[in-house]
């Protein structure tokens, strides 16, 4: 087994991801825990990064994170950077840390003044991207709980929009009056349907989602119909606002699962061919192109 | 003090109130709780009424409900008018009574098929205005949790469409990411602000919202002006898309509080001048006809 020589670490609202690297960039470690910055405070954090990492340092460590760690109410605030940027971090933010063998940085995010805009830990999964496709130039989706949809141009941010998609479709679903309606399925003819009602008419999205209990009622319609129309009525939606992005662009979206698998559809029905990239792999090129210009 | 000849009630999810009317339908008492159709299994009805009412009842006594008390999981279910309907009741549905005294008859709800859509409740609203206003032609506005438009023409409802923007409101507000931005008032530059926003570009609405939050945070915008936008690009979005009811209508908003000030308020900035009518006037005026259709 080889040598964990620095660590990787995604760090979000709701869960911590470590992984221990050699300086060839394969992971040789890998672990998870559910501390997250929502439930920490500024003391948490070198705790519940050593309940990881711990048996994985045996000297001085570098450990490089992106994410809500580095946001106001994280370890320490990572200031963002500012479009249009490059995609690799201007600076490294250094939290106060005990233990004198771990040497840990936090990439800050990007932000945007107007419109106003921010991300945090995207910005690694858009520099791992561009590691991996050096030059590419076009938009890059990542679909989440807060979509965001980026233009890149010469490795730089120029712009970029973020969409609460999938927050309004997590509260829809489970906490407002569909939550009678829905299934646990999601139907790709209840998607496109919904799709094709959002794209024709956005501006009707909270009258079709009454429409969605009203059919619920009146016609027993099937639950996962229902929820594939929810989404498709949603994501469709956002492709309605998203059309200067994806317009006429080459569009990579970046997720493995089955979200991005309805985006990457979805971006079909209006004729635009999206590659697709797994998150996690983007994450790690992001994180060790970050190690790999801290060390320079 | 008269004495309560018959009994009007609204019987809505959440809450239930009474009055008590003398023959010439003015109010004799009133009283209400929070026994919504929500709390209630099908045996609970009639103890829940009669907690309110049996001071008032000694000797035969109509009342008369309307709302979800009708609907499948209530006490009854009172199967739907189907548009184009009159708007006075087709038919009276009397559930399982104990009590030899009291003579329960539920006003059923309207229906439409295509695009489906369900109201009860807002039917006696709507008959009461009519009531109030004889002959009238026109579009009736029913702001809430799922906010109503109705056209009415020869006294019947032609058709009728529901927008989810109250839940959508309270879920964004009070359980999303931007219960972090939003504050307790609702500032009026804001919401016209919003209301411009939304009524321009409706398919934007997700990345609007987003950026609310995003502001918070890069400029530490005010609460109160962030909820105004908030309001404003809800029902911005609305109006867009029920721009269909309301263009060159006459409009009537039935509600009295801030929430029919803002429709009316949104209204005027399209140079659609509106009626303003009290919510309980209406449903009262609404019964009270009922009534009086009952004992012909």
């Amino acid at each position: 087994m080889s040598k964990v020589d620095w660590i990787a670490a995604d760090w979000g609202t709701s869960n911590l991801r470590v992984w221990g690297m050699s300086q060839s960039g394969t992971i040789v470690e890998s672990a998870e825990s559910d501390c997250g910055m929502g439930k920490l405070s500024r003391t948490d954090y070198e705790p519940a990064l050593k309940a990881l990492v711990h048996p994985w340092v045996t000297g001085p460590t570098t450990v490089i994170a992106c994410g809500m760690v580095g946001s106001r109410q994280g370890w320490t605030e990572a200031t963002y950077a500012t479009v249009p940027c490059e995609t690799s971090p201007s600076a490294f933010f250094a939290p106060d840390v005990a233990d004198p063998n771990l040497d840990v940085r936090i990439i800050p995010g990007i932000r945007q003044m107007d419109p106003a805009d921010v991300m945090r830990g995207e910005e690694t999964q858009i520099a791992g991207f561009l590691a991996l496709n050096p030059n590419w130039d076009g938009v890059i989706c990542l679909p989440g709980t807060h979509t965001k949809w980026v233009h890149i141009s010469a490795n730089e941010v120029v712009s970029f929009q973020t969409f609460m998609t999938g927050e309004m479709f997590s509260l829809l679903s489970k906490n407002s009056v569909l939550r009678h309606s829905v299934g646990n399925g999601l139907d790709d003819v209840g998607f496109k349907r919904g799709l094709d009602e959002a794209m024709a008419r956005p501006e009707r999205l909270a009258a079709r989602l009454f429409s969605l209990r009203a059919e619920g009622l009146l016609s027993e319609q099937d639950p996962d119909i229902a929820t594939g129309r929810l989404s498709g009525l949603l994501i469709g939606a956002e492709l309605a606002g998203a059309k200067p992005y994806w317009l006429g662009q080459q569009v990579a979206v970046l997720g493995a699962g089955p979200l991005a698998k309805l985006y990457v559809d979805a971006l079909a029905t209006q004729s635009v061919p999206a590659i697709q990239v797994q998150a996690e792999r983007a994450t790690l090129a992001g994180l060790t192109a970050a190690y790999r210009k801290y060390k320079e």
